[in-house]
């Protein structure tokens, strides 16, 4: 069953039947509907489909992503737009990935006018561009940021942070550091960054210990920044035992300073992470994980819901998903101090690796 | 300036006003006119755009991609649709990620009625595919697949191989080993990864090393993938002495399976990957780097080309960019076979590293 079949019956060419399928204007209704009748003899679309290139076009949701190169914005992005196609929703995709080019979008907002719906994922807002996008007066779900009187999905960053200082306490290390992700651009920063570090230093001051800002270093968001941080780190008077890196991506930088610098995790230094990034099990690193394409569907379901009807009189309460420690092999219980004396020959314990770089 | 602005002008509200810029039908024609008006006197919308607002909607692109979780895939999305946005398309997206998701979308196509070209990013695609959607007598360009009749963008898979293969071999390597990709669904699988293994069988051939098919292992595309396949390698009775791995991603697998073996790399083995992936400079990873986002970039490029009539008559020439060697620390001559007499204490040379997994 081709669309040559169908062209064969309808007495047309296939170039007419995809013309006439598509709802173009230039087809006569005549032969539109000599086709579209062809189309449902052979089954070539259901009913239902035959219904709506009758009714008009398909619906179409408009998805907004600052990112679709990094792991945790497209993998947010396929889970929504994969369940979109599922219940029958074209997807038009704007990728606004600067401040500039956010800024410009929302000079005009150049939506589609076949939009009937809007996703926001993880996109750098500020109040300004959610009053815009409220003003287009279309149903819109936000993932990672809240926009009042919009549903909103997302994880409990702050309740994520306090997981991975717990484990680290737990675990009896006494000084803790931070590794904690800065935007490269001031005007496109992510909120859960802010509320990590937030919740991190809530749960050490609550355990008694509040953060020494000698154990905190920033990079950029992504491996590069993570290893540049912890180089920081490796350049300060007194090192961490432990580190909480805001991001999964954060925390793989750090483990690539720390093995170039000869140091062995979690031997010299434990490190905790957020996400369960795609290279976390293979890394071997304990981390707080998020289920990443849960949230784009919820999204999405959300959305729908608000375009059917069907959603409930709670549908703006913001929806956490739940969070996880997964425990891997790149934390453990701090080093034993080191001793003056040296071990006897029978001296069992965890050596120091030795390592080459 | 902002919508209110305008809709203060125009004496309506915002919603009325992104109503009408969106050209819905639910604002009547004087109601419209004088919203863009105001838009106009008010410098919210430019000439071009108010026109096109009066001529209707902008234009659209569909692009269908498989993945858009993984690396190649998102950041050649992200280069096309970056593109498209800067010349005022919008971009329908398709992520058909598995052969049934596409071969349901390919019994009917149903593409927006306003696209009005087609980009194909490194999709899958039988010829029964290509031909669908040559029916639809729209303006197409693929990415990494050829079309007969349509402009394709790439890289020469078999020749990035040889590169690869050379430089194991100007290293005097005798026993070099191949790591490829297998497809988790064998309807779902890339051209690139065959050519690949085709260019590298040939430079071995040329060189008079024909393949040994015990240096020979595959996974599937991605991290674990190289993992598994590199484990196989480590379970036959001999080593190779270096490997081509197809792509980063099984190559950065390949070097976790090492590290966890105990080997250190190069001096134990050598690994040489294509891409230039993200984590390639990191994990210092020797690669033949192509260029990702251009390619996205140029496919859009040619199809504005085709959609404005400003293509040249060689437009269906494929276009290939070039690749590059990247000289990183995961290659270097073989290990000197080692002595049945212990080296003396003076004995200088690279020795085996001592590593801990």
């Amino acid at each position: 069953m081709s669309i040559v079949d169908v062209a064969e019956r309808a007495g047309v060419s296939p170039a007419t039947v995809s013309r006439s399928l598509r709802g173009l204007a230039k087809v006569s209704p005549d032969t539109r509907r000599r086709v579209v009748e062809a189309a449902r003899e052979l089954d070539y679309v259901t009913l239902l489909q035959a219904n709506s290139i009758e009714a008009g076009p398909r619906r179409t949701v408009a998805v907004i992503v600052p990112y679709i190169t990094r792991w945790f914005f497209s993998t947010v992005t396929a889970g929504a737009v994969d369940l979109l196609r599922s219940q029958a929703y074209d997807v038009m995709l704007y990728h606004l990935g600067s401040a500039d080019v956010r800024d410009q979008f929302f000079e005009r907002v150049p939506l589609d006018a076949r939009v009937v719906g809007i996703l926001t994922l993880s996109m750098p807002l500020t109040e300004e561009h959610t009053l815009a996008l409220r003003a287009l007066d279309l149903p819109m779900v936000s993932v990672g940021t809240r926009v009042p009187g919009s549903p909103s999905v997302g994880i409990d960053e702050a309740a994520a942070a306090t997981s991975a200082i717990n484990h680290l306490l737990h675990l009896r290390h006494e000084r803790i550091g931070l590794i904690s992700g800065t935007a490269d651009d001031a005007r496109f920063g992510f909120v859960s960054s802010a509320a990590r570090r937030r919740g991190a230093e809530r749960a050490l001051a609550a355990a008694g210990r509040p953060l020494d800002p000698r154990l905190v270093a920033d990079g950029s968001h992504g491996l590069e920044g993570g290893a540049a941080a912890m180089a920081k780190l490796l350049s300060r008077s007194t090192l961490p035992t432990a580190v909480f890196a805001e991001s999964d991506e954060l925390a793989i930088g750090a483990l690539w300073a720390l093995r170039r610098a000869g140091l062995a995790v979690p031997e010299d230094m434990s490190i905790i992470g957020v996400d369960d990034h795609e290279m976390a099990a293979m890394l071997d690193l304990t981390t707080i994980a998020q289920s990443v394409p849960e949230q784009g569907e919820v999204a999405a379901e959300l959305l729908i819901q608000l375009l059917d009807g069907t959603a409930g009189d709670d549908v703006c309460e913001p929806v956490f998903l739940p969070t996880r420690l997964v425990l891997r092999a790149s934390t453990a219980p701090p080093p034993r101090p080191r001793r003056t004396t040296a071990p006897g020959p029978g001296s069992s314990g965890r050596g120091r690796a030795s390592r080459t770089g």
